[in-house]
């Protein structure tokens, strides 16, 4: 594409609209815009335009800007609750220190349109100029209202960093990502701890390139909350009805939410009976010493745990560790009075079954000596003895509502 | 420092070692390897020579295989399950295929060093090779049994990407971050948000540049095993007594546990106090619509909560929101009917509520509306009908065990 055969023929340069729903409402919540041009007998995209290091970024600047404001003109036929997301490099966000830009966005503003519906899409990946620079002209640009998004997961990397210096509005999450097995398995572990940092931070999860229906579900499960992807609507010239996928979102939705109880509810269940049939065990074996009580509920989950042991309140190890290796259960004392406080959930997991006097089934994990999926099964014996119970991977695997 | 300097005068080049210190055993587990030289009235640090982009790797190579050479033949005086921390970067890692330091540490190995002993702390920050390559050799070294540990955070970047790719054993996490005031209020969720991570995919958290007690106590609190910095101990050319700091890091974390107890304990008298209150409240006003029943909980809990609506069990909106904004509490019918299912923890807290009975009190986040950090309060009214009610910032800073 020759760049000034565009230049030069400006009015076949034209912005495409792709739909983004929501989770909560299940219809358009906004649009991202799209650079396109007609040549002759074809319609594409200015996406090749606008990376291609050769061309100067005052002609950039020039076509983008005719693509917001055609976009911004059009916009003013859409409910006016709907946002309009704008891709922004940060050369081309920063062109004129951000100043003839925000003018424009500003005269739009004057003519009725509210700038926070007015979403950035923000990427500053390969930026070589000062990024604190453009950090300030972003927090500049949210006093009136502007709201940014930014990629925090593509195939090239994840900026955790930069989600904690910029509190995007939105976190963008490409799922392109899943469809390449070189993401591995952790890809799933990544993106969970991802919408648990935008829970903690007030970010919102859109996950884009949705092209099949399983992405659609991983994306829902994953705390997303907006979705784009041509699996729900492509990019196109014109906007759609905003409940256009209603009734096809509320069966998705239903289907997911159905499917999620069940394997909520199994869970449950599984903690009931471990808890009943623990509490069993240590109430027959009241009296023995460790090794003994370990023994007993060997006798009655012997396929199902693979390791024990006690812990006081402060998560300090009163016993050694019981734990089935290649050569059956055997004792490895050089556990005894270890600490677990710092793990995650522990002293919480404690307090709780402290007052509750109920066992506790934990999430999913990785142990780290065996670097098998496991969970954790933790019983209150009285006051200050907690006996933990590591459930095998084998078990999990069985009863596939605890994976 | 003259390189050349340096190479002429190998015999004044020799390592130091910084204990690292484990949070289960409240002693030295580890040492990492530091490259020292002696001039003629000083000890200076060889980090400089080692990142100067202007000496040829092989020079780099030579002095850093002494420093090695040098730190395991004194790694034999150890006792045989205290680790070696060596620092890598890529360009050194992949000097000669990585086959002349495989053949080092096979040497040793021979001698009777167990390599499964070796960490390497892997940095690929500006590596400008084939990175396929680089994490091929890396998967190639595990299977002699050598560790991998990668700097998650500094304060340069997050690189959550390459910790999913790499599966690194540990994660060196640096707190010097903590010092600067730009990292921002985030970087405590990051870091919890990273904990969780690591739980996930199996990896064991080192803090690294500990100077003084509260990034301790940060680090413990954050899921923290290993750390290592100044207030611990500082590098040194000899070893020390493992159990060195056994009596002052127990005292430490009986400090940490103890308060870290009475702020869970907080938590859950608050969810008991919650729960009581608003179950006398839902029992009164049995029959009357949600409106009055709003009105009877902001009676009861007008400085408390700020927002409340009902959910049936699949996260769809049966109420309106009810709001205290700037004017007062008012109807916000507008949220009638979205869906909430997909949002972290929704779906598990409704069958907790279901099969429990009981309400249950939320962890601190951010509400994405008012960008305030908050609690809500969850309560089944029965099978189909669940109250939400969110609570302000200003009751849980009033309440600080609750933040």
């Amino acid at each position: 594409m020759d760049a000034l055969e565009i230049l030069s023929d400006l009015e076949n340069v034209f912005p495409y609209f792709q739909p983004i729903f929501s989770a909560d409402e299940q219809q358009v919540i906004a649009y991202e815009v799209l650079g396109r041009y007609r040549t002759e007998d074809n319609i594409i995209s200015l996406g090749p335009f606008f990376k291609d290091d050769q061309i100067p970024d005052e002609y950039k600047f020039e076509v983008d800007l005719l693509l917001v404001k055609k976009a911004l003109e059009k916009a003013f036929d859409l409910e006016n609750d709907i946002s309009i997301f704008l891709n922004r490099n940060a050369e081309l966000l920063m062109y004129g220190h951000g100043e003839p830009f925000l003018q424009e966005l500003l005269a739009f503003e004057k003519k009725g349109f509210n700038l926070s519906r007015i979403v950035l899409e923000i990427s500053d990946r390969n930026y070589r100029g000062d990024l604190d620079q453009f950090d300030h002209l972003l927090q500049y640009y949210r006093t009136y209202g502007i709201k940014i998004a930014i990629s925090s997961i593509d195939s090239e990397s994840h900026h955790f960093e930069r989600i904690g210096q910029l509190e995007p509005d939105i976190l963008k999450i490409n799922l392109e990502a899943l469809k390449s097995t070189a993401t591995g398995v952790n890809f799933n572990d990544v993106l969970f701890t991802l919408s648990l940092l935008a829970r903690k931070i007030g970010a919102t999860l859109l996950f884009e390139n949705i092209e099949m229906s399983y992405q659609l579900q991983f994306a829902w499960k994953n705390g997303g909350r907006y979705y784009q992807g041509f699996y729900l609507y492509p990019p196109e010239a014109e906007f759609i009805q905003r409940d256009f996928l209603k009734h096809r979102l509320k069966e998705k939705f239903h289907d997911f939410i159905s499917y999620e109880k069940r394997k909520l509810e199994g869970v449950y269940l599984a903690t009931e009976y471990f808890h009943v049939k623990v509490q069993e065990i240590v109430m027959k074996n009241k009296k023995v010493g460790y090794e003994e009580l370990f023994q007993a509920v060997v006798k009655e989950m012997d396929q199902i745990a693979f390791r024990m042991y006690i812990c006081d309140e402060d998560g300090f190890q009163k016993s050694a560790n019981f734990f089935n290796g290649k050569n059956g259960w055997v004792i490895q004392s050089e556990y005894m009075n270890k600490n677990w406080s710092w793990r995650p959930y522990f002293l919480e997991n404690i307090i709780k079954m402290r007052n509750e006097r109920k066992g506790i089934l934990s999430d999913l994990y990785c142990d780290i000596e065996t670097g098998e999926n496991i969970r954790t099964f933790s019983y209150p014996m009285n006051e200050n003895e907690y006996l933990f119970i590591d459930i095998s991977y084998q078990y999990l695997f069985e009863h596939d509502q605890l994976l």
